[in-house]
């Protein structure tokens, strides 16, 4: 075994995927987005990359996450969760790198916080150009996370604001999973899964049955670390 | 940002959580344990920790975390999956390290291959003594992991055999989950998950009624990693 002492050789640096629900500018067809930087210097001069860098010696991972977040986007996303961590030993050209990969879903009003310029862009999830590194993979695995394990209660209050409809929350499924999702059979899985609660408010508007509003249940964590205590802002 | 070239001081290492159903050698109680190997140098010099050392920069991490526990252990679990990366800045006193951790649930048959000596020990996950690092902690956080988040069918898999009753079953779930399950419920429930598929056979021994045997749903992943290729021996 190597002492912790010794000069080791392996960098750790950390990425986030930050996903939002946007329009495309040409279809108008709602999607999942993220946005990307484009790096400045080699390895892969010029290519679009995920938001990140290398961790300091004195911050912990996630505070690295959220430095290199707000210094390259502006973006300080509310939740903000590990993924994984990415270590092949070939994953980078230019020396060994761990990247601790972190993720947040963040609805459109922070989405539109983000400073955008030439060299930070939002791109659709499913249509990405080559990415430094192995960003495609980690893009793909975290898309493959947040279609088959992300619960209905996070999603509807990651992606919406407060309240909801039914109607609403449906969408945002059907966004997230690019399939249609009959209503009644939604409406049965989500009120069994007590991810969300009705409110008493319905939407105003002099509908002849309003539809009622639902809220995120907050009894549930919306960071789901169990035992690690989330960094609080 | 600092280059990948530059010497970053934070070393990464790996350490993996092994859990196994074990009885106790006084009570007779069955309950989950893992194994633990004593630290013969400083930090904390004869402290017991997770099996773990240094990744060299050759190696990936799964594969750092196999030969680390092959080498303290002997043990190869079939399955091995990344748990989550450690990383606060204070978290060993000798130089900062980010340990990222995988787990796995190993079947009786497996454990007992463990090497056993004065510096490697199975204790019982829910009565530790205090560990090196922040290894409570860990075993915390994993001990939470499998009783909130780890499906029926994957704990079948991993603490049974090939076949198996939906009583044995039942009795490996509430000795995880420390508490009784009703029969019927679990039943039910068990059944709706698709995680687990009847066989055509029953357990021999000619009783009136013989027990049906099931088996694991191979359908189902077991190390659902998505689009990342787990490691195969």
């Amino acid at each position: 075994m190597i002492d912790a002492g010794q000069v080791q050789g392996v960098g750790v640096a950390v990425s986030t995927v930050i996903f939002a629900l946007r329009q495309h500018p040409d279809t108008g067809a709602v999607g999942l987005w993220l946005p990307l930087v484009r790096r400045i210097r080699e390895p892969w001069q010029g290519r679009w990359a995920l938001p990140g860098g290398m961790v300091r010696v004195t911050e912990g991972l996630e505070l690295a996450a959220r430095r290199n977040l707000l210094e390259t986007t502006a973006l300080e996303p509310t939740y903000l969760e590990q993924l994984y961590a990415f270590g092949e030993a070939d994953r980078s050209p230019d020396g060994r790198i761990v990247s601790i990969v972190y993720w947040a879903l963040v609805r459109a009003d922070e989405a539109s916080r983000a400073a955008v310029d030439e060299n930070v862009q939002w791109f659709p999830a499913d249509d990405l150009p080559e990415l430094a590194f192995d960003h495609n993979l980690i893009v793909d695995y975290a898309l493959w996370r947040l279609r088959t394990k992300v619960e209905y209660g996070r999603i509807a209050h990651a992606f919406l604001g407060e309240t909801f409809t039914l109607s609403e929350l449906r969408e945002v499924h059907e966004t997230v999973l690019r399939r249609p999702l009959d209503p009644a059979n939604f409406r049965r899985q989500i009120e069994s899964s007590g991810a969300i609660v009705s409110t008493e408010e319905v939407v105003t508007g002099g509908r002849h049955r309003p539809p009622r509003l639902y809220r995120f249940n907050t009894a549930v964590d919306l960071v789901d670390n169990g035992p690690l205590t989330p960094v609080r802002l």
